[in-house]
């Protein structure tokens, strides 16, 4: 099952895509009871709402909405430094016990299809590519065994930064955290479309051109030790977003530097999941 | 003025401290327009409603009440490292032309009186004493000479830190964030109730003992300078907090280190501002 959050005729609603095109608004149905995505996820909703409408003929298309992050509000969104060891090697990084964590907030995001917005301080806004896990169930100390049933669903993730800013100091907040400048999207998918063996193959292209590959199985840090990791120091809550890292690739490493500009197009693709794309604009003052 | 959140009856509200001891309750009458604090400061009404309802008779005692974080859930908590040239001295840090900052969430928060926790997953919790200051008015791109028109008012802070997940990776996130370590109240202070040279003076006491004490004069990054580099990169919204930093003589640059334990009482005090003091409790498994 697919799910999105999206925006139509200016109103903000959600819903179950269906036959790649196809969205079923339970925005409309729901919002006294559920009035986002992130509540029917709390409400443990997802696979009940999907059955409920199932015969029930679709309400707009896919081309006819403005997508909005998958999670527009999230409450919570963690990020994951360093968790491939391609990219740990290009930022020349040494070998640590735990994962990187520091955090993004909803300011910063754009769904599938908006513009990226590199903004007026800075010519270095880089991509990142990245799978985010969005949390289904409420939970501390969620031992690894149980991580998986605590997740709703997964996404593309694209960790846009600006580098300089990200390098003021040791801190990566500052660079994370300018509007607008990550995607997040086009829609949540839930993990029975997952194969088997729960590997995910990750793509980032720019204009076309592949600039980062990996697959899940080469993180440092599984998903299920990322889940744990995280829950051991804060309660993760339904909505709430971890991202898992990016691959080797980005801009910033390469020579000379691959910074995005306006008119690029850039893509995350992630195997059984989906295509997150986004064009990228510059600022005005 | 002082307006302080608070819980009585298992009940959350807010209200405005007079005379040092007695408390109006503004949450029960305003609970349809402005809920909480945090949209009594968005609506501009903190002086307005001090002079509504001046004349009323009190409702609650200082001490019938359970304090809650100042306010309760702040939607963005930037706190600030190395600010003052002691505590960058002592951790060994380069001298940078920027502020290092870094996130909490409100899991972390607990009111003036509750109880700081250290957790299961560590015996290094430490104090950091600290001003916090919150955002009044939005905005993004804030300049220095408007910054203090955007302060809603001050309150202390204790920027409590786990210092071993803290330093897990040099993304401080994970030791800033563990449910209930960090301490922020009692009660906000409006900016008419600062000196005219704006110079607060911050000390931090474990059992009675000083442990840190320094002004604001002292600060690399004087507050308006922060509000301005935090709305660079995103938009400042009312009820956001800015955490300014903490000064020399933390616990773990003692020697030996000085960690808080079970029983100890920490004691945040700012001039004119107020007294924010919480005791420590070990979490049981």
């Amino acid at each position: 099952m697919k799910f999105l959050s999206f925006e139509i005729n200016g109103q903000a609603s959600y819903g179950l895509l269906r036959d790649g095109d196809e969205i079923l608004d339970l925005g409309k149905r729901l919002s006294s009871s559920t009035p986002t995505l992130k509540d029917l996820i709390a409400g443990g909703e997802l696979r009940g709402s999907a059955a409920t409408y199932a015969a029930f003929p679709a309400d707009h298309r896919l081309s006819d909405v403005r997508l909005l992050p998958v999670i527009p509000e999230p409450r919570t969104i963690a990020c994951v430094g360093h968790n491939y060891e391609e990219h740990r090697l290009e930022t020349q990084r040494d070998p640590t016990e735990h994962p990187s964590i520091f955090f993004r907030h909803p300011e910063s995001l754009v769904g599938g299809g908006q513009a990226l917005v590199r903004p007026i301080e800075s010519m270095q806004l880089d991509y990142e590519g990245e799978i985010a896990v969005v949390i289904g169930k409420p939970g501390r100390r969620i031992g690894e065994a149980q991580a998986w049933d605590h997740i709703a669903g997964f996404s593309c993730f694209n960790d846009g930064s600006v580098r300089d800013w990200q390098h003021h100091t040791r801190q990566f907040g500052p660079g994370k955290n300018f509007a607008r400048t990550a995607g997040f999207g086009p829609w949540l998918v839930t993990p029975d479309e997952l194969p088997a063996d729960r590997i995910l193959e990750l793509t980032t292209r720019v204009n076309g051109a592949v600039v980062q590959r990996a697959t899940t199985d080469q993180m440092i840090f599984p998903i299920p030790r990322l889940v744990a990791y995280v829950s051991s120091f804060m309660t993760l809550m339904p909505g709430d977003v971890i991202v898992t890292g990016t691959p080797g690739g980005v801009g910033v490493k390469r020579n000379p530097p691959l910074w995005l500009k306006p008119g690029d197009s850039v893509e995350v693709e992630v195997s059984s999941v989906g295509l997150l794309r986004n064009p990228v604009v510059q600022e005005h003052d």
